[in-house]
């Protein structure tokens, strides 16, 4: 937590930031989440991802209830140093809380949100 | 700005919410950027991302001055309907205001962020 690579990071004024999570071996955006100085530190301590929950108001080792943690292969920010992008490897194959590989399963058509299913797992298929 | 898939879309408490451009081709996520009720709007009119920028506090054409626009191929939400994402061909291959393809360049290694050059065009090269 005294590491100066934390304070570099440019936190909200709720003191966060949104992490990707993405797919190493494919490249699938695989979900969204927040994480504070403390997720952060946890995750690279740890190699597994460890978010914020908004909702819960606390750390959240995402699979430590379902077994679905995510490996990190990599941790990297953006230009603006005010993103997390993370390269994991989903134990499990399932991010998402609804039982999906990936969270974003809604895709705008017609002026609706339609469920896409399934999600495959190759980016070209999925986001062409 | 009539559209209920508009009102489908969860805003935060500035009526935002983080929108993710992925290359379309690649996989790649090129940026992070926001969108606010009328920049999601516009951008499935036009066909192009429009972002907001909340340091300019107002719409963002991205492309508008650089040419660099985003052809948004398909857009997504997700399980919670507060992330938005695009998947996008990026016209002229520079998604990132420092010249870079992507903004992603940032990678933790021994406590440091640390600049990867070049970025890669394919996430298999990037992401593991």
């Amino acid at each position: 937590m005294t590491g100066t690579w934390l304070d570099a990071i440019k936190w909200n004024a709720e003191g966060l930031v949104p992490a990707i999570a993405q797919e190493a071996a494919t490249g699938i955006i695989l979900m969204q989440a927040w994480m504070n100085r403390e997720a952060l530190a946890a995750t690279a301590a740890t190699g597994e991802a460890v978010y914020w929950s908004r909702s819960r108001a606390r750390l959240w080792h995402k699979g430590e209830s379902s077994g679905h943690v995510q490996k990190v292969r990599e941790i990297r920010t953006d230009c603006d140093r005010d993103v997390v992008l993370l390269s994991v490897e989903q134990v499990g194959d399932i991010a998402c809380h609804t039982g999906r590989h990936a969270c974003f399963y809604r895709r705008l058509q017609d002026e609706e949100w339609r469920d896409v299913e399934p999600v495959l797992k190759a980016p070209q298929e999925i986001y062409t």
